[in-house]
């Protein structure tokens, strides 16, 4: 949907970084919980809001609850799916309260934001909350990279949509601003930038077409390959020169057949 | 309202600390604020709230809210006066955006939580916010021995009251954790024990004759193909049944000509 940001530069301000987060709500039910968000991440300096397939949007019951975080609701994008909404975006990270072993190990909020902010350094980046009542689907966790988790207590943790959304932004807010003291993460070892969400769902595809083409994958019966690859990739956090790579193999194999 | 808990312990327990916090909501006008609260409560283990002249409640709004929460509003305690809600604490915390200067220096609420712990394993402790238009007035602010601030956006400091308790209650519960709850480490979470170092290299070999078939590596130039390929799939610490499925995916396009 958007353009993707410029490339890394040392000169963004905390604004600036706070300003390449997006949240993501994925088929939220009640509009109360939208006004809530937006209301919540205005408070922590957040602004760029997008819904995939929202129940009722927009509505008095969201506009309400947002009070004056009202331009956050009009500057908010409405995507038919969380691919569209993911476009442009380096990176993308689920919440979710369920340990799924779809990826890397889950990360609590606090440990996440600062690797959050240090990606947002290099591009967009997308926080992606799940439907009130199911949350996201296995599906929607394997197109994110990251899974973070809300700490609470495991006899009720049943946050509200609105105050998960508030926790992440004010620990977003809070590291940015040196609540916590910059950590080297993975992402600044990099020798190449992050590829894209784009990119990564590109290379599935190509991945996925080699599989059928040579019989490995059968479209039939294509049982759990797909979910098992994109697991393995994501740990990997792939690099815009290893999509290349392995994109190339691909097309090699297209071409000559080997043997 | 409560008789004082006993004195100093050193055994109690972190559920125990967070049992001595009270929330107090001072004249909150929307029950369904006080439903917010008392679910942003139970997610993060605390249980006793106290509700200074609610304007409405009980009601259904606030049960609503409330989700599954609704326990702790059957137990709240209705109060007519703020020293009524403060009877038998050792401490009182006010809430506050603003900075007024009448007692000792405001703490963001990160600073906060360790010392109202620490003051937790004395007695009980309240945490005491104010109404969602007028906040807290003077008078009730100088009833408590510190004020509190949560660090939001100079330009946009509004937020929400079940919102605001939420990120009290989050941070009581990290600090009495420790900071940091337990996390799953990535080892254990693996569904698939790790590969062996034999079966990595053999992957690695296999993949680099089938790029030597294809074309697509050439043995006499080999450039750094094979490095930046062993560098992507060692983050991703292969297991035994990918090791597996990429081997599978090799054989296949050894065998069987795509297109």
């Amino acid at each position: 949907m958007n353009q993707p940001s410029a490339s890394p530069s040392p000169r963004l301000s905390p604004e600036e970084l706070l300003g390449r987060v997006r949240i993501v709500l994925s088929h939220p039910s009640h509009p109360g919980n939208i006004g809530a968000a937006a209301r919540a991440m205005k408070t922590m300096g957040l602004s760029r809001l997008c819904l995939v397939n929202p129940k009722l949007f927009p509505d008095a019951e969201a506009t309400a609850r947002a009070a004056g975080a009202d331009d956050i609701l009009e500057q908010a994008v409405i995507c038919s799916s969380l691919d569209e909404a993911l476009a442009g975006t380096i990176f993308a990270v689920a919440l979710s309260a369920r340990h799924r072993n779809l990826g890397p190990t889950p990360l609590p909020a606090r440990e996440a934001a600062p690797e959050i902010l240090t990606l947002a350094a290099q591009g967009d980046v997308a926080l992606v909350f799940g439907n009130e009542t199911k949350g996201l689907s296995n599906e929607e966790v394997q197109r994110c990279r990251r899974t973070v988790f809300i700490a609470a207590n495991p006899e009720y943790t049943s946050l509200n949509l609105g105050a998960a959304v508030q926790l992440l932004c004010y620990e977003l807010r809070l590291a940015v601003f040196g609540g916590t003291p910059p950590v080297q993460t993975k992402a600044v070892a990099f020798s190449s930038p992050l590829a894209t969400s784009d990119d990564v769902e590109r290379f599935y595809s190509h991945l996925e077409r080699v599989m059928v083409a040579t019989g490995f994958l059968d479209p039939q019966q294509p049982k759990r390959l797909m979910p098992k690859l994109r697991r393995l990739f994501v740990r990997a956090e792939l690099e815009r020169d290893e999509i290349n790579i392995l994109r190339g193999i691909l097309d090699a194999v297209e071409k000559k057949p080997p043997g």
